[in-house]
């Protein structure tokens, strides 16, 4: 396991608010490890709505497949997380252990299993011992508190080597609603869906269809444009949480789409499930830079983000940004392997601000010193135009280092 | 550069037999580096028929464009291959490049320049100064030979650790003819077109539209089927090239693919491809495991090769391989991230011949040690049954190491 905090963590962490109707506690219940938190309990008030996006990966995990199923109720009191064993490829096992897990938690809570949301990270394969829950559920009940957002965050990392949080505040009816959340990843980030694990809560009442209405609007811009290394994970999730809490405070519930509060909302939420999927893109395996790469000139905005992904997902961009090599003819060679319409001869590509290639070849006025330069910084811009159309798209990665394959070289031992 | 030989070469190169109307020579015309054998010269003798399959990336390189023009006459003359700069992206100074060479081929060979064929390798985006072709064609095409062929393998490497070529012979009409060829891959190897560059010879006489069957009807389950990085060059080029020089003892040309001739030809040709583009594989860079993939119990054919392409190509299952780590939770994984038909709980995976995972969980006989040791060696094979119907497929790559990632990272310094 890698130890070196990355160098794109954040420099501070942000303050997050007190957020009405949800509390945490941590525990280690030895999942995998001795002497580790590992797990996480988030205990919601009653009439508490739920949203989630998962991955598309047509092997998920056994938490995934029992969120799917439970988030027909919409309603939700308690979301139980492991970061020893993720629970997937485990057969009946399976099945077993996310019924049982819930059963705990619901006991222990006082709630539905079907309020229970399940989620669980590391290695895949492996039965989970949901047993090992028990003996650790009354105390995480009991010892929960609404400050914990930095321990959650923390309880859920595997190989990452900062917790990722954020928070933003929004007002509705004149009053403000607070919208916090938080993120794992690391490695096997990449869409569809994005990545990893990632909880997210308001006080703001909700209708559930309302909420998976916001939830899967804001998906495509954030956590379906990041990626590490193109593996999708088993077990992605992202849960959006809505407590209601903000009622008592004279804001009303938002009952549809169509309620004029609905776009405040999906800005905000945007902007922080953005913020957390470039966290996650600044933690990837290994990673030393962070890449956003821009297309823009395209036939249209799908053709952009495809090609966007095959630049941002290929090993020669990935190591040549790694090398802090201005290697403009590698996302050339992306750019045609995308498959999608493309005019080699009216190409133009940037570093930063710098032009290095237009009109299909080398920029006459390209200096090598100044891309250079530009590839020596923590986070770098790669941009290209096709010059083809206005479809344009923007996605978000990382370096690809010795050091990633060190990680995943050696991830079970 | 890479220096040392990969541990995956071959221990020995085959006795290349004489191929009656082509011959080679070498040069160094310092295209980009002095002192390095970077211009390969094939001559062939009038009436040699041509074929050709190239990269499907929609940025091709200028010699691309150049053999795929060429290929309407069907006959060719000469081959001119530098192994110091690609000319892809070069916009108009490509295409005058390319132009200017084939003429300085031509006038050498005495020629029609729509008869000479031209591949580059090397880095792209850069001007290719085909002047530097000039000093050096006199002497090239008057020292050529017809037994050049490991010299001419070497002379076509970039980040190759060993030359790659391979001989068949086979009876037609009661005599032997003889199929000879060679390969420069190592990285930006990928389907689709696998590859790399590739010539290959033979002295049957073949008609062109014949010949062009025969080399795409062996493309797919050969260079398709093998990737190191997933990454697409510009310049992928496979050239068959029939000299018919075996006339001349009296075996009769094949004019068509229902010349009963035709199915020996394309097994013995599938067999030299297949050589070929395993070794290509074995020399990836940084490469120190081969790995078949096999996929069956797949819908169909097509699926099962997406599926075994996409574990081929997860990084998280090739640094597994690097660090010998039976981790069939990834090949989960890669297999759930394909988009293809699967069920979770029908899977069974084996590395060599171990069963590590059956009807979607361990297998409860699943040994550890013994999976460890598989791993161990230099050539693995990963199984996978879906359990689903009766397609299946392989596709060959190598790991993930950290000289792939060092390689890369400073190529063009």
């Amino acid at each position: 396991m890698a130890t070196a905090v990355s160098p794109l963590a954040p420099k501070s962490y942000p303050e997050m608010p007190e957020l009405e109707g949800v509390q945490f506690s941590t525990a280690e219940a030895g999942i995998k490890y001795k002497g580790r938190t590992d797990v996480l309990l988030a205990k919601m008030v009653e009439g508490t709505t739920a949203a989630g996006v998962f991955t598309r990966s047509k092997c998920p995990s056994a938490p995934v497949d029992w969120c799917r199923s439970v988030l027909k109720s919409g309603t939700a009191r308690g979301l139980l997380v492991n970061s020893g064993n993720a629970n997937a490829f485990t057969g009946v096992k399976g099945k077993s252990a996310v019924a049982l897990s819930a059963k705990i938690a619901a006991s222990a809570l006082g709630c539905e299993e079907n309020q229970i949301y399940l989620a669980s990270t590391g290695v895949i394969g492996e039965p989970l011992d949901a047993e090992k829950f028990s003996p650790v559920i009354d105390e995480l009940a009991s010892m929960s508190k609404p400050t914990g957002w930095l321990d959650a965050a923390k309880a859920i990392m595997t190989t990452d080597t900062y917790p990722k949080i954020a928070t933003v505040s929004v007002e509705l009816d004149g009053k403000t609603i607070v919208i916090n959340g938080m993120a794992k990843g690391a490695g096997m980030i990449a869409p569809d869906m994005a990545t990893m694990l990632s909880f997210i809560f308001t006080d703001a009442a909700i209708d559930a269809h309302a909420l998976q209405d916001l939830l899967s609007s804001q998906t495509e811009a954030s956590f379906n444009s990041v990626t590490v290394d193109s593996d999708t994970s088993t077990s992605d999730t992202v849960l959006l949480f809505a407590t209601g809490a903000a009622k008592a405070r004279g804001i009303e519930a938002v009952q549809s789409s169509d309620d004029p509060r609905f776009p405040v909302l999906q800005a905000a939420l945007g902007d922080l499930m953005q913020n957390l999927a470039q966290q996650v893109a600044k933690d990837g395996e290994g990673a030393r830079k962070f890449v956003e790469v821009r297309v823009e000139g395209a036939q249209d905005n799908a053709s952009a983000k495809v090609i966007a992904l095959s630049i941002a997902n290929s090993p020669l961009v990935k190591t040549a940004v790694a090398g802090e090599d201005a290697n403009w003819g590698r996302v050339v060679m992306a750019v045609g392997k995308a498959g999608e319409p493309a005019d080699r001869d009216r190409l133009a590509i940037w570093f930063g601000d710098i032009r290095v290639a237009v009109n299909g070849e080398r920029d006459p006025d390209y200096s090598e010193e100044a891309a250079s330069e530009v590839m020596k910084h923590d986070e770098i811009i790669i941009r290209v135009d096709l010059g083809l159309g206005s479809g344009e798209n923007r996605v978000w990665t990382c370096d690809l280092t010795k050091e990633y394959v060190a990680i995943n070289g050696d991830y079970r031992s």
